[in-house]
């Protein structure tokens, strides 16, 4: 068997923390499909001024660019917290008895607990450099909202969080945490907008989607002087500040002597895998190198493996311009039984191009035998995992068992997005064995898709 | 002023973590005063084998063994989540403007969040080594327990824990965390010993305390075949294991060419500080070096700062040996607002003996401004730290103005010995203006040192 001295957890040096973001887009043989006004015309980078901070539009849109500087300040911040850990599991290679070697990028060690925050100081610093005084946003699960009321604070914005309602009465604990951070949160569909009153009217008791969300926090910034609204995945530009993840990474493995053979990573809406995967799938498309990527969605939210290639909103409202991605309709909405976040109804443009031209696989796990990789990885790896996570740990345990079976010596590298703290609701549900997993049927699915916008198609 | 040229977070490769812990008893000119029996002779080893396996039992008298080695096993679960980094607090130094390079060592990078995990993954290994098929504990505020649950599970022994009823109630995550690992977690008082079943029979509405728990977890380990008793802090093996702290603090300000001038720690039963101080303790004491010690205890439960040294049951059954140890009585009980942990009646006795030999300092702190130090820190280092550690940031920062004030360029290091995911309600206490503070007056004092017992006084 090859021997890797690889350490359990290492650490670059901050000195070594790369200082430039990977542009995914540039290196690609065929761009995503641009983004449209609901007219079915072509979104120049102008229509997203009255939403996004010109900077962050300006990323949106340019596709050219390969490298872009992390701003200084950004970088100040990142050096507090990162570079994060490239680990080694190999009490997990043991216990599962498998000659691959598993790595994982452990984003996890902030106090929002997740990779969310790598680009929430980015979106913050850049709305702050332009004299604006708040902005907006929306959270599912949490994690976002936490990175974000975090990064808003550091540079003195102001921050309005509209929370899915159910998961603000469901994790309380999350709401505190944006509070301590000064943050204003309220619950989705709320009575402060057009769209939350709207929603209301019609259903009292509607417990809110991401959706929703996003359609209010959108409606706030494009109406509040001095705000803009900002997103915590799907965008081009979040996967842009995500490009830390996978470089550093990177130059973990270059350390190592080693070369992932196969990436794996959940997605919701693609930020953690777009951003894990940047320079190797740079590598890979341009035929220097060849990794197999899998992403992990959860049967409940199965955008990849049952959604159509299409364009759709980005939000349940239908404000936004539309983008062509995989997607389940933006009136979709996953069961509630699902724990953790990975609810959205569609997925990054750039991972969906990718999937569409081949270069990515997709599998979709169901949540109990996720929970149950969860538990296993907590009490081999002493760190709790997310839920979200946990499907990624999920897919890399059947991948390293595969691995086994052929005694195939395959370097897996998969991205550990954060800590489950918040989930213990879940876990516990798991423990009593009251957990449950519920697929959309495919009636479920047509009614969703039915509704997909007739423009560009 | 000084440039020293130290990462944010410096951490140290696996290979260089240290392989021996440091028993600081010898170290000391004089040794802590001897263990005695209810009927005033002295404890020997052979004493404590009903309660602790014969290993710890050792560890535990062992005053003359310098350097104990640390076992493969132990070293190897070390080595997933160790070393921890130290890390350098810059963007509180400048926020305070002090000229103080202020450092911490982080030990919350694991599951159970705390440096809890260094002492229970030592005693479960003990444990299992000696062939015994479960261990028994307490836990106040859950980070002992749910450490030793963590490592009780890693060694395939079964684990009862006695959570203080109203910390069960309060802190119902603590408890999944802690099932999450297969561990027994029953609310003390409860009806399953002697101790208990009295306590609720005189009050069916006890919510218990430490002290009560230590009772009862003692009473089921001795009267169980195959099963002993572990404690997370006061004991000296404790402070044996967590010396692993100060170890590795000591390399990594070599490194730098740093040497603390003061540090900072926060003290319940002492272990933290204990292991933080350990080498730099052992070099003043011998004269090599001087470092000012300063623990930082709550004012709700002021052992140090208004306690007697004197001899006392360590629980509140009065089963155990007596200490030596500054002490509120054993009956005492903090008031019922104070948050987090920090809450037992006693003091390690060797932290004791340095105090009352005057080798270390002691404050009390009332934790509304404790919650102050911990909102601004965890906006600056992107940690939320657990309420026992912001005492010692608290008092961190005191010092660091003070510095501001005399211009002095002093190294400060404190002990941040974990994350606060599960005290966010007194966050939110804390940020809703509804915390209180309430120090026991000084009848309160005298009532539970009246019942000190009168044997080796």
């Amino acid at each position: 068997m090859t021997t890797i001295n690889a350490p359990h957890r290492l650490y670059l040096h901050e000195d070594e923390m790369p200082t430039r973001w990977y542009n995914l887009r540039a290196g690609m043989k065929e761009l995503p499909d641009p983004m449209l006004l609901p007219d079915g015309t072509e979104a120049q980078e102008e229509h997203l001024y009255p939403v996004f901070c010109k900077a962050l539009a300006h990323q949106e849109m340019d596709s050219a660019t390969e490298y872009v500087d992390i701003p200084e300040e950004v970088l100040s911040i990142y050096k507090v917290y990162r570079p994060s850990p490239l680990c080694r599991a190999y009490d997990l290679e043991k216990y599962l008895g498998t000659p691959a070697r598993i790595y994982y990028k452990f984003e996890g060690n902030n106090t929002s607990g997740s990779h969310k925050l790598n680009s929430a100081v980015a979106q913050a610093y850049y709305a702050k450099a332009e004299g604006l005084t708040g902005i907006t946003t929306e959270t599912g699960a949490g994690q976002w909202g936490t990175a974000l009321a975090e990064a808003a604070r550091y540079f003195g914005l102001d921050l309005i969080v509209y929370m899915v309602k159910v998961s603000a009465e469901q994790k309380p604990f999350r709401k505190i945490m944006m509070e301590t951070f000064e943050a204003k949160v309220l619950a989705s569909p709320s009575d402060t907008t057009n769209v939350g009153r709207a929603l209301l009217e019609a259903d009292p008791d509607n417990s809110g989607s991401l959706g929703t969300a996003i359609s209010e926090a959108i409606e706030v910034a494009v109406t509040t002087e001095g705000y803009r609204y900002v997103l915590g995945s799907v965008l081009n530009q979040v996967l842009l500040h995500q490009s830390i993840i996978g470089l550093e990474t990177e130059l973990a493995f270059e350390k190592l002597g080693e070369y992932p053979d196969v990436i794996v990573g959940c997605t919701g809406g693609g930020s953690n895998l777009g951003g894990l995967i940047a320079p190797f799938m740079r590598d890979k498309i341009a035929g220097k190198k060849d990794v197999r990527v899998v992403a992990v969605e959860p049967a409940s939210c199965p955008s990849f493996t049952r959604g159509e290639y299409a364009y759709d909103f980005c939000d349940t409202g239908k404000t936004t311009p539309l983008a062509r991605m995989y997607t389940l309709g933006s009136g979709f909405r996953p069961s509630a039984n699902h724990a953790g976040g990975l609810r959205y109804h569609g997925m990054s443009p750039i991972l969906s191009k990718l999937y569409h031209d081949g270069y990515m696989e997709a599998v979709s796990v169901e949540q109990s035998p996720v929970f149950e990789a969860a538990k296993l990885f907590s009490r081999l790896e002493t760190i709790l995992p997310a839920p979200e996570s946990s499907h990624a740990i999920k897919a890399t345990i059947d991948e390293a068992l595969r691995c086994k079976e052929t005694g195939e010596e395959k370097t897996i590298l998969f991205g550990l997005t954060g800590t489950g703290y918040f989930d213990l609701n879940a876990y516990d549900q798991y423990n009593k064995g009251t957990m449950t997993d519920r697929v959309p049927t495919d009636d479920d699915l047509m009614k969703s898709l039915k509704d997909l916008p007739q423009i560009g198609a």
